[in-house]
């Protein structure tokens, strides 16, 4: 029997797709890259899912696993092939178990991101994982690409948020490990080899996740900083003062908050005018919108007094604190708006980013002379995205064809030497295949390449993706 | 040149160890084995550690690393072939740098846990590692082991204060992992798979650590409840109350606490003798005592309301919550004082928590007419070391000669039905391994079997701990 009718029995033949327009799955989100794929599959149980990796190894086909299929790396997207298999976890979307006394929920790989942070609030608890994609990306997805999002600096990366998965091995052997363990020191910690695999190594079909008491309050609040330096300070103190209430700091530098006030005017952004940064703060707190207030308040007088604040507004609503999120989540759109520009997703230790942003913005603008930064990002997680746009008038597209390369050459080889990431929170997919070669220390590479070579011998997950053997 | 001499030359010849006394390195903590050793080897650099490790795989002779040799589970004392090489980290023991900004601090495998906990308070800061060995163990260790302790309810194990870590592969390379990143998603996640392997993928030799500022203050609170039921219901009413302030929270069992009461007269131990369980609880501020106070005379009312808590104290001063904790951490020695014990380190579920007691304890009961329970342990992690102590006035030694081995059955069998952990924090070692092998799922067996081939081809780091090829 040929694979598709093996498929076809497996799922029955209305979830294995391989004609009409099957873009959703072929074509990555941010449209660089249109592969072919062999099959769409779109098992329903794990054992579904194992029998379709069996019957791959089998025939030596290659499988790329995928959920919402909103990752920015190229990397759960199939090739050009026409020979890979794309196997969608979007049918896995249960929410198997809430279990209220252990804090824990365990869902399936193909639950979308909200539906999970939805189920939490339903039963009184918080799932804090938050990203732009939520309402499209999936739990599998955040998993393999240990995503990061806005509330890091509190709550940690997605890996921080699992206790335990359950994955389909590249033999096709199904991995039960969704104890919800807060301690297991029983060997070598698989569940976080597979987290940030990006389906290289097997694939995830649930997982058991952390919950948390659901805040009685979350304050926001948005302070003019006059420079990188005096915002690390806030950061410092905001940790002091704030302890764990504090669940988001977003930097964001003058150029990003102006192209948000150009091209969505209707928004009233604060304060951005004359500071050259402003910081997005909350405040989660458990006691009452009160408390929160009057931490807040203690904390931004503090700040004027230091002068690493200059100005500062708290939002008095969830209206006010939603137009304030707002403002700081388009900032990608203001920019796409603006003309197309060179994304970079880089992390930097915390205490080196004043120094990393003023070195890499003289390079740049040596190499490009009038280039433009957009900066902004998770200052609270040491993670920046240090956008490049052409210079004011000139021709986008004519800049992004001179110049991708060599600036994302020097932005790299600048990140190298200040010792931080090239990618902090995006994963590496293809699109930085490449790049990770040659930057991540030979060491380190090599034992990839050994526990890929371990775990997938046949090199039919993901193959190409993330490391290259 | 032989393998002693070439220690030598690497290291000198006053730290190659190989005549005298060498108990303090061949015997396990708690007495149980005696190994013999080639040599120990003090090298004080990481260089020398990868010049030991070539030299070792080159001659075919296996490596234990061992830190302060306080290991629970004889997983870094070496066999009595007289073949093995002890590898001590004591002579690395350096802080390498405290980066206030970034809230990390880099250190080197042998620092003292206490050391750490010091330079970090000394600059401000908390690094929230805390167990009974904290003056004797070594951060290396604790991170080869993932250690737990009592603080985990709010900060993690081991593993969730590492950022980074440096290596020394079993081929004697260098990985330099040390960024002091809150987010990198460049590849597969080599730290967490080091962190927990008790030196038998590599050589843990430096790490960055997390820390937090210091809190304002931290309140101690004792309080009696009338089953295990009414404690996990507490411990909710505890997270939703006091929020990430709830930094410790500790089961004690009535007759573990009248073994105290017993063997060490001179502590007054508050209200066990009408209560079946006494809670330690631990409320950590960053704004002041008087909030601290009052965050837990709001949860004590509430939880006396519900009937969750029956009495309850809150300690007055420094002194008398340091009494309370030494009263908690009395427990292990007041069982060594009533006699030899099978001691157990086992997770489950929280949820699931009274129910295996009851079922467990009636198990043994069965099993062993009269036998005694010392339960106490981590309950905010789901943690309980479930020991069992002879019948009164019976022989303990002819009680662990017959019963060692089938209570130890009983008590993992029931683990195993619950979907717990066997080792929760203490890790897997020599004493383990034949347990694992039975109730860790075959499949990840296999796949950690196939981790241990990729990275350790030889064999020769730590063979035969955690797990066997």
């Amino acid at each position: 029997m040929n694979l598709i009718d093996t498929f076809k029995q497996i799922t029955g033949s209305a979830n294995v797709l391989t004609e009409g327009d099957l873009s959703a799955w072929e074509m990555d989100w941010r449209k660089r890259v249109r592969g072919k794929a062999l099959a769409v599959v779109r098992p329903a149980t794990s054992a579904e899912v194992a029998a379709i990796v069996k019957a791959c190894a089998s025939a030596g086909a290659s499988i790329v696993a995928q959920g919402g299929n909103t990752g920015l790396v190229v990397g759960s997207t199939p090739d050009a092939s026409g020979q890979q298999v794309v196997l969608s976890l979007q049918r896995m979307n249960a929410i198997r178990q809430l279990d209220a006394d252990n804090l824990t929920m365990t869902v399936e790989a193909g639950c979308i991101l909200q539906t999970c942070q939805d189920a939490a609030r339903n039963a009184g608890f918080l799932f804090p994982l938050s990203l732009a994609a939520e309402g499209s990306c999936t739990i599998g997805g955040n998993l393999a690409t240990n995503a990061g999002g806005t509330q890091v600096v509190r709550y940690g990366n997605a890996r921080d948020l699992c206790l335990g998965l359950e994955v389909v091995t590249a033999q096709g052997e199904i991995w039960e490990g969704l104890g919800g363990l807060r301690k297991d020191n029983t060997g070598y910690d698989l569940r976080n080899l597979f987290i940030g695999s990006e389906g290289t190594l097997g694939i995830i079909t649930a997982a058991t996740l952390k919950l948390y008491p659901t805040p009685a309050t979350r304050l926001t609040a948005w302070a003019a900083v006059p420079s990188m330096e005096q915002a690390v300070t806030l950061l410092g103190l905001a940790h002091r003062h704030l302890g764990a209430g504090l669940t988001g700091f977003e930097i964001m530098g003058q150029f990003a908050l102006s192209l948000v006030a150009k091209h969505f005017s209707q928004l009233r952004v604060p304060l951005y005018q004359n500071s050259p940064f402003c910081v997005l703060l909350e405040n989660s707190d458990h006691e009452s919108e009160g408390h929160a207030r009057e931490q807040f308040e203690r904390l931004l007088e503090l700040a004027l007094e230091t002068g690493c604040v200059t100005d500062a507004v708290v939002a008095e609503n969830l209206s006010q604190a939603s137009q304030l999120w707002h403002i700081r989540e388009s900032i990608p759109l203001a920019q796409a708006e603006e003309g197309p520009n060179i994304k970079h997703d880089v992390s930097i230790a915390v205490s080196r980013i004043p120094e990393f942003v003023t070195a890499t913005h003289k390079l740049l603008e040596q190499a490009v002379p009038q280039v433009r930064i957009v900066n902004f990002g998770h200052l609270g997680d040491g993670n920046l995205h240090f956008n490049v746009q052409a210079p004011e008038g000139g021709d986008a597209k004519a800049f992004l064809r001179d110049h991708e390369d060599s600036v994302n050459t020097l932005v790299y080889d600048s990140v190298h030497r200040f010792g931080g990431s090239i990618s902090a929170e995006h994963g590496v997919g293809s699109l930085k295949v490449d790049k990770l070669e040659q930057h991540k220390s030979p060491v380190a590479l090599e034992m990839m390449r050994a526990v890929k070579r371990a775990l997938d011998p046949l090199n039919t997950m993901n193959p190409g993706r993330v490391v290259r053997i």
